[in-house]
């Protein structure tokens, strides 16, 4: 994608020539959400059952997940361009930080998302609390700790 | 690593012979642990003020990010293994699936944690709740949004 398709405010910046490391795209995220405008605008958004397939390749490392009432889920948006340190989403005017958004635009395009886990059959875990796109390669399975995870009253104060 | 250096009850695989996406290093992580067995045992086992050191490419994007209490850190654990699918951490008997713990030995080794902003100064974030190395590569920092990251009530039952 070209730095010229950029809206006002935004700021686009040269990468790398190479990349640092390497990801293996451990499974695929089965969602009802086939284009972008279709996904709810954050994970919290809908109740709709996703399923997660992970390869029968690392299906062993299933083991003890289905113990997790909630699950850390990483995931490669492959579809994001990494080329953006200051973004001004479509519905938002205020051109904003890319470390301070949870926009699929960033330069490692990796999705953190918090996920109840409904159960595990085999290599398919079906869960709800994730708003991606159906197909969305996935990268890591995480157990959710509350006592390091979860921070209730964390704040974000900013201009709107 | 030889796939017969592993512990009684572990399992390793054979990884693809490619990676599927590349990630940039962005930045690096300066902790107080110069080795593995000096870090704490999970995020919460310290006080100690960690440094994020934002390459100055990427420093337009922390725009904003000084609003957040808490951030959700990204990084890569450069010097863990990749193929062990069940593990027998030296701490515990009891063989465990890789996406049901938060050992470094994985697939793809992406940590995740929730840390505790206390200042940003230029490209340098200073926080409190990382355990990892010096030196640690820096994959992407998030803001932490409590109404869609925080599960204060979350459970995991497993054999001990």
């Amino acid at each position: 994608m070209s730095t010229s398709d950029i809206r006002p405010g935004e700021t686009a910046i040269t990468l790398p020539d190479t990349f640092d490391a390497g990801v293996y795209f451990i499974g695929r995220i089965h969602t009802p959400w086939k284009m972008r405008s279709e996904c709810p605008k954050n994970a919290r958004g809908s109740d709709a059952e996703c399923t997660i397939e992970v390869d029968p390749r690392y299906a062993a490392g299933l083991e003890g997940v289905a113990g997790c009432s909630h699950v850390v889920v990483l995931y490669f948006m492959h579809e994001a361009r990494r080329d953006l340190m200051v973004q001004a989403p479509r519905h938002h005017p205020v051109p904003r930080g890319t470390f301070s958004v949870r926009s699929p635009v960033r330069p490692n395009p990796i999705a953190m998302s918090v996920a109840r886990l409904v159960r595990v059959e085999g290599a398919r875990l079906t869960v709800v609390g994730l708003d991606c796109l159906d197909g969305t390669p996935l990268i890591d399975i995480k157990p959710y700790f509350a006592s390091v995870d979860s921070v209730p009253d964390a704040t974000i104060t900013r201009a709107e």
